[in-house]
């Protein structure tokens, strides 16, 4: 991984598992800090730093406000104790960056700053010990500065500190109550840094500068500063290390409407618990993070992607939250920027992460859908009030920002509507098939797949239903929308696209999804024993193909819409071919296979539409579709997949670098991995989990 | 008390008994709403308002933002149902506020809209009912809309709903999931707005106008939208009257470094408790705030009086926070926008009034200085390194945003300082004297006067050593300061002031309080059989009384600082006397009393000082010090009292008005009621509980 980007200021996630928390650094300014919770970064002021070799100053990165400008200065005036500035910005072009799935190390003069961030898989709480729930579940992230001062001739101070933005509480110092030997700086009882290393103190002031300077000793407990941090001196001529937990906690309930609370508080009832264990498992949680680092710089990926997949990868644990609800176990993936909570149609991208990682969530996400979040509808055929049987399908959401919603419905979706927030009845019914299938093949959870057999039933049903109320007019493509919509259009999880992939009724990409959830119900079905059941899938599945490949136009392309006279082509008509995939399907892949049709049909289109004035930018990055300029990276990665292991295309490393260049536009910086790029500018999903897909670029 | 104000647009709390908490209303624009534990307004959306005549659009109070400006439109763009613009601000002009102390009533049309807060008095949590302690802690606070349709053709909806600012939880719908017949909008687990009206329903939506019109009546529960509207339609011809409660809550810890909870919590444990409960007592409350109005009302005091402590108790109570601790009761004080927790030099002023409506809390907090945060110090004369025996004192405050500081500490305090920050450590034990006193003559409460003997003693051996550590060299006014300072200067609670009032060391304001406390301590002691302290209290008191005296300048006056040349001259000089009155003692406030050289010395430089080239504004308003604009109403109002009661002086309307003018500056309003003026403008201080020294104007 190259150890040197355009410009090493770009803001990532350091989160730990299931704590809705991140440390959030790298863009200049305030623009970073310990989130809790948060939608986006915490934009508190970090002082990370060393004094200045001559003694005279001290030298800062740049993640504080005033930092990126010597114009700005902080007004001393209400300070008691300040005298005159004292820390300024190193230069920029003395700051280095390396940048890992699991550390991220910052490097300016004689200061060595890094961050560990060991993204443990969870074990699944009903089987894990206390101790390995515990290591995997700790509410904090790691961090580490070394200072040479091996060419110094004085003792030199290095800090590291924050000024919490929390609008309820405020700054305080461990040590002013905790047991000897816990130093730290925290805000209330969310966020902390803490240490054990022999020679760190602490101090509070109004400034970083009046925590380095507080005038007598005493004044380092100031207690209206909020600012916080922790010191350590590094004598003249000798190199030192230390070492700190960068904590986060929050007791009791956290949810409305369903009474939640982190899992995490099982183990560690209080913030200074956290930072207790933390500094204590110190060495095997960093030595996590460092395995991470060097399985992913061993992978045979461009550099470009090993980058893109840290950065994902980063995001998506700052976005997950570890509840309980009465003890039971409940695992939540808060959508980003929105806060949406398990939005299905993000859930069904993660699969491919966690099925590598935490099998045991996506049980947990399928069973909370059928539980809480399944509903029965009927359908209604456009322009036609007649309302026919529907069947069973899951809501797109289950809640969002901590308040769950009612059971049975979305915060998301509207009545009435034919656009963004209408239902996805249709297409989350195929989601919880796809997810379910995927599921059972991958962990051999038969158990599991019995438990829900009456679930895979009525899902065929639901979906049969939704091909068309009357059987002789069905050709395996969704007809019918929900009668939730009122006479209005369902959508498909491309909501915020053009007609091409935000109608769901004759979507070329929920067909080809829908194909692959027929192929995995037929197989489910017939393993329960159902064959006739799993013949009428099959059947379903192959009308669904030759539909589709029935609609392939003269240069090989298929429409986005499988109607007439649509003139949109788009790149995720190939999405569904990841399912089959992901089972093991060879024959239903083969070219020569049952689907060999749609298979052929599927790679001509993709040919045909990979152009540049067709479902290509100019710099040779995706564009979804042909008639927007809104390309989703999460969705080009999954994409990408498919067409360089399923349709054995060729990678383009011309692409991989322009989806690297969006990122780091300055634009888009500041919220860390983005997933919605409107010509390369994030306009929306920023801050976003959904980008673990790229995952999928480490199957072989 | 009068019902047109020159504007009606200023912001007043509306606040529940201890619980950190304010409906702030009446600034234009989203500059109140639901705060919990903040430090300023909210500054969220209020709407409140009523459909027009024909039913084709919607007025509102102007109280969201834009409704100031018609150039400012609400971006639409993301809003899947709006269409137009629905809701328009009433024009200011048809707008009228009769604003009370218990209740503040807005009419616009055919809309009335109106809050009411009780204030009740708290029970001593030791000996009162859960019943009584129910009814006084109920975090909510009481609205009524009345509509009057007679003259109306249709149905017209009236609403009244909020967008709340917590970055970490949601809107939501109590109906959502509450049991039937609690409707009501909410903030996750923090504020809420419910009714049990018959008719009211709930919606959310992305702005009031998708409340009003959410296209399908399923849409009002569209669970991304972050505002949240209680409705209810009046037939035409009808006049009808709608009931609300504004409901704050928060579970669990609040504090940091000794871990308390919201005493209501015993008695609520959730946000729809509150609701309930304060829905089925609504009508006992709303009595309670109509009977506060009228005794108000009936008072022998201008309406300009009437106005400023209606305003300044309502910020009281926006700043109070009952906690308990390991069950016991901890009753806080927050100090407006500082937060600071107890600030002793406050607990003083708020004294008068407490002692009238709560007392048990003033001897709750005296006991929680005690316990934790009185502390040893030793002296040190100016210029001067020895050490002398200093004594017991107490901490200029407990904490700060509900994070206490250490034992013996206050977050404020610092070392090493001459200026603001300074410590405060003579005036918090004077304060601490003054306040044990007056708690002990007001309630006769000898049992907890008994067991207070040892820190009574302990507070006069601490006062004598800091008049002087040489005996004969002892003039009953400070000399020594507290080696805290580190040879820097002991402080006042006039920090911010210049030296004429901000030194504690020969300062004339601290000197007269230092005559009452040994009058309180000679008092007390004498009660004690302590013959022998109690002549050393008295002689110390005569000195002072004596030494001040002498300092009397040829026009009448004193200086602000009891040394040879000072030419400022002060207000607050006068400020001690209120003790001795309080207690009783008129002897000693008597012309011809053993302290007559004092009363007439500080009668003549009342007079001398209280003119436009000292102590008086242009205008006629008070200016505590003749060298500095920096003007506190809560110390004028004490002032005034001292001066009509005590000195006998006439009261002056032009001063009253002209303090008035001061908080509904249009720069001021924003703060509700604030202390620090500045040439009349708000610099410091602002959202302040200090004004309830105005209570002592009701004092006959």
């Amino acid at each position: 991984m190259p150890s040197a980007h355009a410009s090493p200021f770009f803001n990532a996630h350091h989160s730990p598992t299931g704590a809705f928390a991140s440390f959030t650094l790298g863009q200049r300014g305030a623009s970073g800090g310990l989130g809790l919770e948060l939608g986006g970064p915490a934009n508190e002021n970090l002082f990370i730093g060393l004094q200045s070799r001559d003694g005279k100053t001290y030298e800062a990165l740049p993640f504080y406000a005033g930092s990126t400008d010597d114009s700005v200065r902080y007004d001393v005036s209400a300070d008691p104790i300040a005298r005159k500035q004292l820390v300024h910005p190193f230069p920029e072009k003395a700051i280095t960056r390396e940048f890992h799935i699991g550390s991220d190390t910052w490097r300016a003069g004689d200061l060595t700053f890094s961050v560990f961030t060991p993204h443990p898989a969870v074990p699944d709480p009903e089987k894990a010990s206390r101790h390995a729930l515990m290591a995997a579940l700790v509410p904090a992230v790691f961090a580490e500065i070394h200072v040479d001062n091996t060419r110094g001739r004085k003792a030199r101070t290095v800090f590291f500190g924050y000024a919490g933005a929390d609008p309820y509480t405020h700054m305080r110092r461990f040590d002013d109550t905790a047991k000897a030997g816990l130093v730290g700086v925290a805000q209330g009882h969310r966020t902390a840094i803490a240490s054990v290393s022999p020679g760190v103190t602490s101090a509070l002031g109004f400034l970083i500068d009046t925590c380095l300077d507080p005038g007598h000793p005493e004044n380092a407990a100031f207690g209206l500063g909020g600012t916080g941090a922790l010191l350590a001196e590094v004598p003249a001529g000798t190199k030192k290390t230390f070492r700190f937990a960068i904590c986060f906690h929050k007791a009791g309930t956290v949810t409305s409407h369903l009474d939640c609370r982190y899992s995490y508080t099982r183990f560690f009832p209080t913030l200074e618990s956290v930072a207790t264990y933390a500094l204590a498992h110190w060495n095997a949680q960093v030595a996590q993070a460092r395995a991470a680092d060097r399985r992913l710089q061993r992978a045979r990926l461009s550099d470009d992607r090993k980058f893109m997949l840290a950065h994902a990868v980063r995001s998506y644990y700052g976005s997950t939250e570890f509840l309980e609800h009465d003890g039971q176990p409940f695992w939540v993936v808060n959508e980003g920027e929105y806060r949406m909570m398990n939005t299905f149609d993000l859930t069904v991208d993660h699969l491919f992460f966690e099925l590598d990682r935490n099998p045991w969530v996506v049980r947990n996400q399928l069973d909370w859908f059928v539980r809480r979040y399944s509903y029965q509808d009927k359908v209604r055929l456009p322009g036609d009030e007649t309302e026919y049987p529907g069947g069973i399908s899951f809501t797109h959401d289950m809640g969002v920002t901590n308040t769950l919603s009612r059971p049975g419905y979305s915060t998301y979706e509207c009545f009435g509507l034919h656009g963004c927030f209408s239902h996805m009845t249709h297409e989350q019914l195929v989601n919880w098939v796809c997810c379910a299938v995927s599921y059972a093949k991958a962990t051999g959870d038969t158990k599991w797949l019995r438990k829900n057999r009456k679930i895979f039933l009525a899902c065929l049903a639901s979906m049969v239903r939704r091909d068309h109320p009357v059987p002789s007019q069905r050709d395996g493509v969704m007809d019918a929308d929900s009668n939730r919509c009122r006479g209005g259009s369902e959508i498909t999880t491309y909501d915020s696209l053009d007609a091409s992939l935000g109608q769901a009724r004759r979507n070329l990409y929920l067909a080809v999804k829908c194909w692959a959830a027929y192929l995995g119900l037929e197989d489910v079905l017939t393993s329960f024993g159902e064959a006739g059941k799993a013949r009428l899938a099959n059947q379903q599945a192959r009308l669904c193909a030759a539909t589709i490949a029935s609609f392939a136009t003269e240069d090989g392309s298929l429409p986005a819409l499988l109607e007439a006279g649509n003139a949109s082509r788009i790149i995720p008509a190939i999405e569904g071919l990841v399912f089959p995939f992901q089972w093991g399907m060879a024959s239903a892949l083969s070219e020569s296979g049952p689907s060999g049709n749609l298979i052929k049909a599927l790679k001509h289109h993709l040919r045909a539409v990979l152009k540049p004035s067709i479902c290509l930018f100019a710099n040779g990055g995706w564009k979804l579709s042909s008639t927007n300029d809104n390309s989703w990276l999460s969705k080009i990665y999954l994409c990408q997949h498919v067409a360089e292991r399923v349709l054995k295309l060729p990678a383009d490393p011309r692409a991989d670098a322009a989806h690297k260049a969006w990122l780091l536009h300055p634009e888009n910086t500041f919220f860390a991995w983005s997933d919605q790029m409107v010509a390369g500018i994030a306009r929306g999903s920023k801050y976003y989990p959904r980008g673990v897909t790229a995952w999928l670029w480490l199957r072989r």
